[in-house]
């Protein structure tokens, strides 16, 4: 038999600043035959997220929650494929399934890292944004993290058409409060206020980004009670200026600071926080595992009854997933940033 | 009858920057007689307290979870005095009373804004600090912000051998913790080594701060639990620097800001909040007034059993308290910091 053959994409080298597509190879392999209890899964979908710059350092630079990529070796994530082989009773050929080893065409499980899909539910890639880590993300932050209080909070969210962002405007909404969003583009902020229907919406690139607490103050005249932070720097400044009594600020990401290559001066109002008695929180999503069972059920009941839109921006083939993940930095992604990698086989 | 007169201090003008003598004024007033139901007290201690530089800005300047000082009249703030005349029947001439009335030699009460200090206890101007709001500072923010887990915490208190640092180091002592304490001078290191007995204690000016992270690195090398912070700035930042996961961090004071003029950089490093979980959490003594029995019952029995020393730095009479205060940024004080206006009689 002709052996099949692969492609993957390594890092050569950790970036320094921005990442560049210089830094990433694309290669071809070997795919190996499945033993017995295993399956072989081929990838449809991979996911690209802004944490993936954390994990670009090297072992040396930074002590991070999760481990740096290794050099040389296929990058990995969450991906969202479809069994092509199995040597596993529990699984059948042509079911989809989540795990964790994206940018590849083709991996081996032994079935114990994956979880498989209900496509009846919503389109596979859901799985991996609104329906995955970036909607429990989204859940997490605001109800856990944040102790949103139903029908009271002024919420104030920043990336807020990103694949997190949106979804937390919309939980936000669903739990009846006021909810104001920063993007960066007409387009998203649009979007935001036309189809998501959030109560306030801002370009920080045209509002200027030593305006956008004088920005909140005319949208949240009587103060921030929850900031979802995604962003950090000036934007956490200027929510800290806006936090009413006793508010809390949930920094879930801070995507304007990864890739700056010497420290940048962090918020310098954090006296405020002492004032106001605020609560900053930071949180990874994985240490919330056990609300999957309640964020499961509690979107897909939204999701079934209209009550959640989102975005994806895709981009097609694996050898393109650095360039998008590169983009994730420069705001092109609208909703959740997806690599098609391959078709689903019906 | 001859009217009585008493002395005051008056601010005249809010401070910009580090506030300097001249802006205070003391002046002789006539002191008013009680009428039925009240009493006049005479001062004899009174606190000055690092917040208070917080009350010397204008109404317009900013806003703050108190009242800013009105100009040319009497600043205020906690006092512990002796009735000298009574139309209450619930207070006796001779009774020693905690207040708020400071900054002044004689003042009216309706009985209601005192309290009854009980000396057998602890001398009176105990009140003012290890067994009053100070003592009840560190004690809140230790057990109900920082949720100090005892016999296993790793905790650093910055201003450790200051009025609300100093009890801090010791009832985390009490509590089985290992105590780390920043101070700005050698006898002050000597203190909570040789008479405190905290596990680890360094000179911040000697060290230089932009090496009290790797100096935090060799006190606590498997990090940081619990960072009581009293000074913000760079303390903040290091401590941040050396947080185990799931650490917190109670914002309690930030003498280090408390002066400046323009806005200074925050801790550059707060993405470790998010990758290390941390918590921020400011908070004011006064929100926790429903913690002060249990408070009470704790420290009484604490300083029975001789497990509490305290320092007092004591200026002697009215006129000096703007002195004292404007000491206090330059860390003059050791322990607390206590103005003695007049003598107790007996």
């Amino acid at each position: 038999m002709v052996p099949r053959i692969g492609q993957e994409i390594r890092l050569k080298q950790y970036p320094k600043g921005v990442p560049t597509e210089d830094l990433f190879q694309h290669v071809k392999v070997d795919v190996p035959e499945p033993k017995v209890g295993e399956l072989l899964i081929r990838n449809i979908w991979m996911s690209v997220d802004p944490y993936m710059r954390g994990r670009m350092r090297s072992p040396e630079e930074t002590k991070s929650y999760i481990d740096s990529f290794q050099l040389n070796k296929p990058l990995d994530g969450a991906c969202v494929g479809q069994i092509i082989e199995s040597k596993n009773n529990e699984f059948t050929v042509g079911e989809c399934v989540l795990g964790n080893f994206g940018w590849r065409e083709y991996w081996l499980s032994n079935g114990k890292d994956i979880l498989k899909i209900n496509s009846k539910i919503a389109p596979i890639q859901s799985f991996l944004g609104v329906l995955g880590m970036t909607g429990l993300t989204a859940y997490v932050g605001l109800i856990e993290i944040g102790k949103l209080n139903e029908g009271k909070d002024t919420v104030f969210i920043s990336a807020a058409s990103g694949a997190v962002g949106s979804i937390a405007c919309q939980i936000a909404k669903i739990k009846g409060c006021h909810v104001v969003g920063s993007v960066g583009s007409e387009e998203k902020v649009e979007w935001l206020l036309d189809e998501v229907k959030i109560d306030y919406a801002f370009n920080h690139k045209t509002v200027g980004e030593n305006n956008i607490s004088s920005e909140l103050k005319k949208a949240c005249p009587e103060g921030i009670d929850l900031y979802f932070d995604n962003v950090g720097g000036k934007h956490l400044e200027a929510a800290i200026d806006n936090m009413r009594t006793f508010g809390r600020v949930v920094l879930c990401g801070m995507i304007s600071q990864y890739n700056v290559t010497s420290p940048s001066a962090g918020p310098s109002n954090l006296f405020l926080a002492i004032t106001n008695r605020l609560r900053l929180q930071g949180f990874i999503v994985r240490d919330h595992y056990d609300m999957l069972n309640e964020f499961h059920s509690s979107m897909t009941k939204w999701i079934s009854e209209r009550k959640i839109k989102w975005k994806e921006t895709i981009v097609e083939g694996l050898e393109n997933a650095p360039k998008a993940f590169i983009g994730l930095f420069k705001g092109e992604n609208f909703g959740k940033m997806l690599i098609k990698i391959g078709p689903e086989a019906q």
